[in-house]
This record gives structure tokens, sequence and C-alpha cells, in this order.
């Protein structure tokens, strides 16, 4: 990921080493929370995957806007970034719980959990630093 | 908005009008949000409307996600939904008070902060409603 | 939806009620889309939904790139705007033509597949405009 | 990025590699250019960069959803994947472009439009092996 482009800002955050492990662990679940859902959808069999899918959805949806408002240095307001990454913490905790019960089975749902959890965490220290 | 397609849904949710009026509102300010950035964009002069852009453009992403999150019915995870309303709401009001300093010389600005306003209320009604 | 701000834009386009057209059909797609997806993840029985699903997916995506290109009238790329216009339809019609498989045992299939003839229609009037 | 679990999917595309370059170059520019487009807008001075400001959100927007609709494997209809991947295409050159213009002054522009080149080259390749 070309993170590099923040140090370019005119402007730049406080917390820029905080805000780049968002950015890059939020777009990392867009791909793995749509890969998932993707897959789920391709499965055999009498699991029942529909909670999984329906949190990956909103785990993509989620961290997809996060990771741009996130990205954004140019006279941020503190209180949306904080209500933004506290909601992509709750979409990505809820779909690596769901995950977590196929992990098993699944390849793709172990590998998303794992994807959700490290956003997640990244989420919790920006909150931290904010 | 064709929202009587959420009527036809197999498991519809207890709270379906606050959560139509939220859907409409947040899929009207993607709308507003992005042709307001775009038109200041274009705006001669010497006002600094980067504020005003840069609000524009997190309330549409923020936005879009709040529409497909609260859109979709089944095995919803009320935490999320919560929080991503929650920052819905952060989003329209900042958005709202940033067009509403240019609403006097913008009509664009006049426009989107009533928009934003409108989504902000929708947001309200919901989170009384969980 | 408020699309009379579009009339309030310093430099509109020549094309605006075509291009008004596909923003109000491709936002409704997204929410009908979502809507649709997700209710077939909450129907039961043997009927297999998986492809429409995708198809869903696929066009609320494409859709929601659609509107925001189309809606910013800032010094637009006439090749770029084609080009997207054109995923549009294609996304539409493949997602119509799925959804109508299942129209007859799906109301929220059928009223898909009607958002989406309708927003590939609006793609066919603006790509004749342009 | 998480690219491997693209090969737990159960049905696997025959151009994985080709599609792999493409999520992750996509992904790239949604990041790269809504940071670019940031950065444009908190830059002092006389430069018109109104411009690649808007070729920035246009590319930001196609590119996430190009990203979605290729990560997806199950049942893929070839002629929308086809059209997305054009328009992302277009979108990725015409940003390029602009961001060349002023890629000796300001570094973001500079690094911008080289996130962009190499995700055109990407949807090249995918182009050429569907």
């Amino acid at each position: 990921m070309t993170l590099e482009i923040l140090d370019a800002h005119p402007s730049p955050s406080a917390h820029l080493d905080a805000i780049k492990a968002v950015v890059e662990a939020a777009l990392d679940c867009v791909q793995c929370c749509t890969s998932c859902a993707d897959a789920c959808l391709a499965e055999d069999g009498e699991m029942d995957l529909a909670h999984c899918i329906r949190t990956d959805l909103d785990c993509a949806d989620v961290c997809a806007a996060t990771a741009t408002v996130v990205v954004r240095q140019t006279q941020p307001s503190t209180d949306l970034v904080r209500a933004q990454v506290q909601a992509c913490k709750a979409a990505c905790e809820t779909c690596a719980a769901s995950c977590e019960e196929h992990a098993e089975t699944h390849e793709h749902c172990r590998i998303c959990a794992e994807c959700c959890r490290t956003c997640a965490d990244a989420c919790d220290r920006l909150l931290a630093a904010l």
C-alpha cells in the first residue's frame, strides 16, 4: 500500500502512524470481507452461512467508508473520525465473531476473521491516540 | 425511491418506517454532498471552500455505508447499526454546519445543508427506536 | 431525491436531464439491489439464489460509483463517463436478467429487476446524448 | 494485502493472478486518489487543482467498485467484468494524466500518478486474459 503519500500532505495529522495502520487494515478488510462473502455464496452444504455473509457485507461497506474518512488530513472533525472508527471497530468485531464460528471448516472464514481482528486492533490504537 | 422492496423482505425489522427514512435520506445525502463538493470545486473567488468540500466528501462516504448497513434486515447486529447511525448523524451535522456558513452565497450549500439536517433527524429517530 | 442541487452548479452540463435520470435510477438501484441480496439471504428453501445475490452485489457497487461520477459536473472526462455508464448498463442488465428468473416466486426479485431495467434505460438515454 | 484468501475460494477463476493484481492496485488507488484529492485541497497558492481533485474523486470511486466486482469469483459475468475494468482503466489514465501535470510541484500528485499507472497496467493485463 502506497502509504507514503500521506507523508506528502501539506498539513498531516499528529497521529499519522495510527492513521496509516487503520487505512491499510480497513482496505484489506474490504477485500477480505468481500471475498469471504463471495466464497460463502459458492459453498455447498447445509451450514447456514447467511449471518456470516451479512456481517461480511456490512464490514466491507463500513471499512471502505472508514478508510476514506481517516485518510483525509485536511481540517478533520475529531468527533466524526472517532464515531466512524468506533463503528468500524464494531463492524470488524461482529464480522470476526461470525467468521470464527466457521474458521475450522472454511479457510476463507479463518483468514477473514484474522483480517477483521487486525483492523479492530488498529481502530483501538487510533481511538486511544485521538 | 423504491422502498416498498423492504416490505417484501422475509424477515423485516420492527422499525421499518424509521429505517426507510434513514435509507432515503442517506442516499439523498450521497447525491447532495457529492454534488455540493463538486460545485464548490467549480466556484471562482476567494472564499475558502476546502473545509466545506472535505466535510461533503466524508458525509457522502459515511451516508453511503450507512444506507447499505441499515437496509439489510437479515440478522442485524444492533450494536453495529447503532454505531454506524451515530457516525452518520455526526457526519451530517458536521457537513450541515459547514455548508450553512456558505448558504447565503451558494445555493448548493444551502440545499446540501438541508439534506444533511433531514438525514441527521432521520438518524435521531432511528436511534430512539432501536 | 434533491436533484435541484444540480441546477445550482456554476458550470452544469448540457445533458442535465439525462444525468439526473441516471443519478436517481442508480441510487435507487443501490438500495434495491442491496435489499434484494439481503432478502435472498433470508429466504428458506432449495432455490439457488447465489447467482442472484452475486449480481445484486455487483450491481449495487457499480451503480454507486456511477451515480457519483455522473453527478460531478466540473470538467468531466467524456471517455470516463461513457465507460462507467456502459459498465452500469451491463451491471443492471445482468442483474435484471438474474432477478427476473425468480420474479414470480420472490416479490423482492420482481421489484429489483424493475429498478435495474429503469436504470439500464436511463443509462441508454445518457449514452445517446453524450 | 491478504490476497491468499482468494486461493481459499471454492470455485476460483482461471485468471487469479491477473485478478489479484487488479484488486491490489485498485484498492491502492482508492487510498492514493482519496489522499491526493485531500492534499490538493490543503495546498495554498494559485495553481488550479480543481481538475486534479475531480479526477482523483472519480478514480477513487471507480476503483473501489472495480475491486469488489473483480474480487468476486462466484458465477461472474464476463461482460460486466470487462466493462467495469475498462471503466477503471479509463479512470486511472484520466487521473494519471491530470496528476502528472503537477508531479514536479506536488509529491502527492507524483505518487498518485504512479499508483494510477500501475492500476491501468493491471487492468490491461486482466483485459488481455479475459
